[in-house]
């Protein structure tokens, strides 16, 4: 049983730390995006050094009192709030933000845990290169959280996820020690994988101080259209036909439904739609493309076969940066409005691309026996990973449904399909339960094995991930 | 402490499995390419079935006996052999060799763990797809330890080591659970990420019975060229150059230094050399490039810009299909060349990329402090992985030279520059000193935890990895 982080451990870890680095947490620490949970912590700790935090960890883990790793606070699952049990110490990394090296020729860099996901980005274009990791939260998420959930966003389909670009990590275990691997090595079989296992387990085995990222050269030109397609199939049959003529340069495939657009008309019309009359499906296609092409041949090209092949009714392609940016809002939108319209349950999933129509096709009948609801089905269809998020029937009022019932109806679903009921945004404390109730016995319990191995007193975020 | 496979123990294992299935081991089971060790092994099992895998671990659990998963044999790092202590179990995959599904359309196959990797690169090319995954060995190899020593090869510097291609794996562990991962999902934030965990452990934590993997689309054309360079350091500015000229369509960019030349003209003389003289250094390119490009125009296109720019003195760019098996025959026979000549010590390292030209230079200047020798030092330096092999000087024996003192010097420079010691070869038993002498000290703590978590009697592949 852990302790809480009282007033004469917060006087503890003052002693410990210089001046201003543990302090009573103001109420943005308490807070997580979607409002689900309130946290409780003792005590705020704002470390500046590895050893710093090591000195924290040790006296947390003599008095054991629970630990919750702190980045920009953006999680979408409720990984870094506590609210319940004993008070834990907040140990936010934002004072280690430091980006420290950069190195063009090697397309890496090594930074801080507590750097936003945007000064990485920042500083990769500095250097002219691309860190490609991209999410709406760039600007506050820190890359020792985009790291510690495995961050996906909307460059996976070419780049691959926070995992993917991630060459080493610097961790803080629960008993104080550092794992000490922030080589930028391509390359490095010289035991187990223990970066990974760090990677997208939200800080419940330990916590990242820093890392070594990966970065690619910046595509010369990116070429953007929106097209029209009949139905997901036809998205799915149109994307296999772009990477067989462009492979490794589709940078983004996204799927947007009618029901997108209502939304925007209806709470943020200034967004507008490109097209006469707002297309049943459309897909947000977008290509990075090398100097050596031209890019807009290449894109009409590929509009011109994917039309001679049936696969797109309708379609518009940038002209201009404003236009590229005009399609773009109009994806980056979508969840604004629907926050605006306000959902029963939202679905962070992800399906064996094949399964995708199929899945869509039987969530939908699913739900409609349980009762009218609009579905708001959108997201990074390159990677199968789909926001199916389900609305009320226009004029009705999201007290009146079963939520619980509804996520159970798309989960169970998923489940049954092999898919994933967390996709990017992991599992945190709101899809504990889900893990327990969908996730292989044999990788729980090899996963409780590990988690009593590096922190056998449970004191690294008590309650995220397993209970 | 672990008992011996023996006799008595060869019929329990028996009466558990089908016919045929536990017999005495062949040498070929017992025997490593290098031909550094011996193995011993009381029983062979043939498993079929994870049921049977499960089956054969859960009586070594109960009788305390060791087993060494066996896959194609190939493996360069003794971890497939296990030359002191009680024999163990081996346990080969070979009866478990289908490869169960391709989906085309989701660029992914299944594959049980005893498929060849020349078999799993077919059934992708039997889907108009490409397996890009490629050793010296794949016709041997078997997928299962491909996996556990998350090889390398050819392609990586493009498309990622075995780790990179892998989407799940199914796994028994010490206790004869199962891990069933064998989804298919680009995107899966469901716990901790034991499929690499797996991947890299050599065996020492689980058997890898199944896997499903990654295809990539092929590219339509593969234009290739052998490019003389002034020194490693241009090699590195022409890669540069390449990967920003044409992103991601870089499949090969491997460094070949003269001594290979030299071995090859007096050990392979029908291999042949492209150039009059054989130049110091130089790379093997080759591009992999989509049918909207005009292949030969694109190579001939970065001649000129690395000629205007002074990275490259000469080069030829394979004008047909066998011209290009030429130059790739060079690259390849260059290892079997150095097995002929006889060397005092080889080093599969790693570097970070921009320190690549140094460690070259420093790795020369002080081996030749320790009496006169040839270097031949080749390989995947867009991975920053080279194969730095030391030779005897001309006419002298390679008994007359401290093998070990040799290594020492290489490992110590390449550990002191932020390297690896292994960068594709694993650790098997070769390296286990290696690991202790320089891996990360909270690294092997927390590997020993973890592997005292999953195999508490320590049955897994006894002394690979870890002591």
């Amino acid at each position: 049983m852990l302790n809480p982080a009282d007033a004469a451990f917060a006087a503890t870890l003052a002693a410990l730390l210089p001046g201003g680095a543990v302090r009573a947490p103001e109420p943005r620490y308490l807070e997580e995006p979607r409002g689900r949970w309130r946290g409780q912590g003792g005590v705020l700790v704002l470390p500046r050094s590895v050893a710093e935090v090591q000195a924290v960890v040790r006296a947390c883990a003599e008095a054991r009192v629970g630990i919750v790793p702190w980045g920009g606070g953006t999680g979408l699952v409720g990984g870094q709030v506590l609210p319940d049990g004993p008070a834990p110490v907040i140990l936010s990394l934002e004072r280690m933000a430091a980006v420290r090296h950069v190195w063009p020729g090697e397309n890496a860099l090594e930074v801080e845990a507590g750097a936003t996901l945007a000064a990485v980005q920042e500083a990769a274009a500095g250097a002219g290169r691309l860190f490609p990791l991209s999410l709406a939260s760039e600007g506050t998420a820190r890359i020792g959280g985009v790291l510690a959930t495995n961050a996906g966003g909307i460059g996976v389909l070419r780049y691959g996820n926070a995992r993917d670009l991630c060459l080493g990590v610097e961790a803080v275990l629960a008993d104080g020690s550092v794992i000490g691997g922030l080589k930028r090595l391509r390359k490095d079989n010289t035991g187990y994988d223990l970066r990974n296992l760090l990677i997208g387990a939200e800080g419940s085995l330990g916590i990242i101080t820093a890392a070594t990222l990966r970065m690619v050269p910046r595509p010369a030109v990116n070429v953007t259209a929106m097209l029209v397609v009949e139905s997901p199939a036809a998205a799915l049959r149109l994307l296999t036909m772009c990477q067989g003529r462009v492979p490794g340069m589709v940078s983004a495939f996204e799927l947007i439904k009618r029901t997108g657009f209502e939304f925007l008309a209806a709470k943020m019309p200034e967004v507008g739609c490109p097209f006469p009359v707002a297309p049943d499906w459309c897909v947000l296609l977008e290509l990075g493309l090398p100097s050596v092409f031209d890019a807009e041949e290449v894109m009409a090209g590929l509009y011109a076969e994917a039309d001679e092949a049936g696969l797109v009714q309708d379609g518009v392609i940038a002209a201009s940066e404003a236009q590229r940016q005009g399609l773009w809002r109009i994806r980056e939108s979508i969840p604004e409005a629907n926050r605006l319209v306000g959902a029963v349950s939202s679905h962070d999933i992800s399906l064996p691309l094949s399964a995708v129509p199929e899945f869509i096709a039987r969530a939908d009948a699913a739900l409609a026996g349980m009762g009218a609801v609009r579905v708001n089905c959108f997201g990074h269809l390159g990677d199968g990973n789909l926001h199916y998020n389900v609305f009320p029937a226009e004029g009705r009022d999201k007290a009146g449904y079963d939520a619980a019932a509804v996520m159970a109806c798309v989960h169970d679903l998923v489940d049954a399909m092999g898919g994933s009921v967390s996709a990017e945004h992991g599992v945190g404390r709101l899809k504990v339960g889900d893990l327990e109730r969908y996730g292989d016995a044999g990788k729980l319990a090899a996963m409780r094995a590990v988690k009593a191995a590096l922190d056998p007193l449970g004191i690294m975020n008590p309650g995220a991930v397993l209970r």
